[in-house]
């Protein structure tokens, strides 16, 4: 087992990763506030396994007679395909379909959960991430869409992203009612609007020229790599821009006009604000105008309408929800309203040019998925938050709150033979809710003050036989590293080097141990925990 | 889609269950009381995913050239067989020896996730399970050994289970020696001896008959199944039950002894106490006199000697951390302590048979899963909680406590043409932080009512018409659900119906909705939450 020639190579498979401690901290305390919220929104918690059937999820090729490569799948005992789940919403859907019967409907639930995926890896593409879902599931009133969308806003505000984030809004049936007036709708086109789809919804990162070589040949990146097209022809690449630059350029105009006018009134809010909040119904209304729609582009603009009607009901501004026609998404199975949260904060693209955040979350109505077990319509909506994602973004807008955090007290081991008299002052620590460890290792001394810096110890606790068998009675050191690399920086000798060094190293009385790591602790902020 | 000869059918796969909102509160309750005692002991978190290459757990079958049928496994697109993790010890293996350099040593690190077992599935055991694990990783102490120990203890005691469990601990140096007394020592009976232990670890369950068969020729169960046996020899299958059998009646005999002197003393504890302390020493004592060892044996009792004084110096009783012999846990690679921990609670077998609840976790010293990928001596000890086994004991305990807990309050539709009324309403008490929902499907009034219950709803808000054009101005119906079930229940026309009947329907003016929602919450004692 030892032999070094024969070992084992330690790695993990690519496009997988570890957690360390602050990531984990960071993201559970994100996690309790996004649950706050929903359960303020009478949404309750239920969870489904990481494993199904592939047919389930909606992954099994039924042509090739096995499951897409793009989830991770192999093989039961009985031959059938299961996969791991690749989302959370296919598993709700087979979830729904199960307990129908039992379910109050509508039927409102959220759930967290890591979700597989069998592809490319990339900087901040994982093959294993986490997702925070919303769903409801048996309504078919607008109502239900625009609570999803409030409830992401609301979700933003709870996490203290306040005017750094918008909710964008637009609706499948207008993207639809676009592709059927240039001739792309019926089956034998799903593959070629998903092409489409997917196309439209890179306008904010390629423009014009790129979305329009998206939907025409295909286009090649700077790396070289080519992308196939559409292959449209040229009148419907021209209308097709159209409609995406109208609608970019419409909400330009706005955005322009409200920062003038937040500059000329000298305040950052209220006038400017007073005026964008018509901007999502001017939009609703300019659009048709600009771009001729069939029939069920303005079945979507209705649908629009009405979510903006109560958005507005319940006081929500277009700075938090805002209609934006370059929304996409790309997944095939929405079916209505779709939406997106971006964030706005400016971070750096690999290339280091200042770039917006960007989307760290999105959803939209799927009516199809769990009829796909029912036989029956049965309506539903939901929204994700890609948990990593806005992890990330959350660390960058709290660096500057990224407060110290102090490891455990380490009580050093100074006699092997000792180690039961070492082991009584971690319990005593302990029981007095004081977060401590003994050293457990086998250094002598200077190994095991190295050990409590790297845990970034606040104190140590130390005793030898001087200590132990002291005349004035049984003594314990407890020394401040804290104070003690303040020290360290300051010129020897001084009164306040002296005064620090009587702080920082102190010998006690046994019995004043938990005392005296009290008032060091208090001394740097350490909260006790409570248990 | 929605052809019902064509649908789909919506199933799991066998052995994998979904989680409903009781089971997740609970177990989200009981994971954090868990992690305060592992953060208190200075154990910090870190998680891994929940893919690993299939060498890397240790899994891969290098004669047969493939995955170990016990783990679910695909080959990556590279060949390269990864498979899902069935523990946490192992990914943290490989954690530790793919971060050697950075880490702390003593590394001390807590975790919990989903762990995937391919076997088949019974009676609360299933193929996705999650697990609690707590490890320190660097030092051959046996102080790391008896910290895991009492952290196992405490977080019992956190878990509010005093009394009620045990940390039984045993070395598996001493089976070693009674293995190697009987001849079993050496590479080639490495199998055997697994075999040999797996039927020792059902001497609770089978006694001394099921486990002299399962020593020998194999065993038959009530069902009519099949275990092939050991294989052993008369001789060495007497030795192992008298070793076996004589542990488990000094146990007993302390245990009466015990209980004798509790009754006579008439309290439950202190007397009783005192004697036992000495009980972990007493066995500790007697076994080698009983049972001849060989030096690896009398190894593993002077380790459990040294576990059992820093049990006793952090004020630990054998109540609650015991030496016990007959402790064998299955896995191959423990070398050293190896502990337990059993729920006394008494529950009822598959044929209603009383029986005590057993492990709801357990772990021990395995010095060589590290040193597989460092090619030098790594030791390591550690322990895992089975979280849902656990949920399961305290849901039992805790069933007295389980009190009624509301769902949202519902703001019911009158008037599909005024939602966005409804749907300011349902913002103000939100706004509030009362959990509220608006009726979000198609159905009239006494559907809603209906769903109202089904949510197990506190109150309903309603708004017809006639309280919207009230003459005394706008109002709203405010109805209690709770009084209006009392009400069901009590005579018509008594003072006591009508004075509750009055209390269970205010209509109140519509500024007064949320004091008057509060007031009722109150009344039954729902908190509103808290952001």
């Amino acid at each position: 087992m030892t032999d070094k020639s024969n070992k084992l190579k330690a790695r993990l498979p690519r496009g997988l990763v570890d957690r360390a401690p602050a990531e984990i901290a960071s993201t559970r305390a994100m996690l309790e506030k996004i649950r706050a919220v929903y359960e303020l929104y009478g949404f309750e918690p239920v969870e489904t396994p990481a494993i199904e059937y592939t047919d389930a999820l909606g992954k099994f090729l039924p042509d090739q007679d096995r499951p897409n490569e793009g989830v991770f799948s192999f093989q039961d005992d009985d031959e059938q395909w299961l996969s791991l789940r690749y989302d959370l919403t296919a598993p709700l859907a087979r979830y729904v379909a199960e307990n129908f019967d039992a379910l109050p409907k509508p039927y409102r639930s959220y759930r967290e959960g890591w979700v597989f995926r069998n592809e490319k890896p990339g900087p901040g593409r994982y093959r294993q991430f986490m997702q925070f879902d919303a769903d409801t599931v048996g309504s078919a009133s607008m109502a239900a869409d625009a609570e999803i969308c409030m409830m992401a806003a609301d979700t933003m505000e709870a996490l203290g992203l306040r005017g750094q984030y918008v909710v964008k809004v637009n609706n499948r049936k207008v993207l639809d009612g676009v592709m059927e007036a240039i001739g792309l709708s019926g089956d034998e086109n799903a593959a070629r609007r998903l092409t489409v789809l997917r196309a439209l919804d890179k306008y904010d990162r390629l423009g014009e020229a790129g979305v329009a070589a998206l939907l025409g040949p295909g286009r090649k990146d700077d790396s070289g790599d080519f992308t196939k097209g559409a292959d449209l022809e040229k009148q419907q690449i021209e209308y097709l821009v159209k409609f995406i630059s109208i609608a970019s350029t419409i909400n330009s105009s706005i955005r322009e006009e409200e920062a003038t006018l937040t500059e000329r009134s000298g305040r950052s809010s209220k006038i400017g604000e007073q005026n964008f909040y018509e901007s999502n119904r001017a939009l609703l209304t300019v659009l048709p105008q600009q771009v001729p729609l069939v029939e069920t582009g303005y079945d979507g603009l209705e649908e629009l309408m009405q979510l903006c009607v109560l958005c507005d009901a319940a006081s929500y501004s277009p700075i938090q929800i805002r209609f934006d026609p370059s929304v996409v998404r790309g997944l095939e199975y929405y079916t209505g309203p779709v939406y997106e949260v971006e964030l706005l904060l400016e971070t750096k693209d690999e290339k280091g040019r200042p770039v917006r955040f960007g989307s760290v979350g999105g959803g939209g109505r799927y009516d199809g998925l769990v009829s796909r077990f029912r036989g029956e319509p049965v309506p539903a909506t939901g929204f994700s938050i890609g948990v990593s994602r806005l992890a990330a973004a959350l660390a960058l807008v709290n660096k500057r709150d990224a407060q110290q955090s102090f490891g455990p007290v380490v009580v050093t081991v100074f006699d092997q033979d000792r180690i039961a008299d070492y082991q009584r002052m971690v319990a005593e620590l302990r029981a007095a809710n004081i977060r401590a460890e003994m050293y457990l290792g086998s250094g002598k001394f200077n190994p095991q003050m190295k050990y409590a810096d790297k845990r970034n110890a606040p104190c140590v606790v130390i005793q030898g036989s001087d200590e132990k068998n002291d005349a004035a009675g049984e003594q314990v050191i407890v020394k401040d590293l804290v104070l003690g690399a303040e020290l360290s920086k300051l010129e020897k000798g001084r009164d306040e080097y002296l005064q620090k060094q009587a702080e920082a190293q102190r010998k006690v009385p046994r019995d004043q141990l938990v005392k005296t790591v009290q008032e060091i602790l208090a001394r740097h902020g350490v909260k006790t925990r409570v248990a």
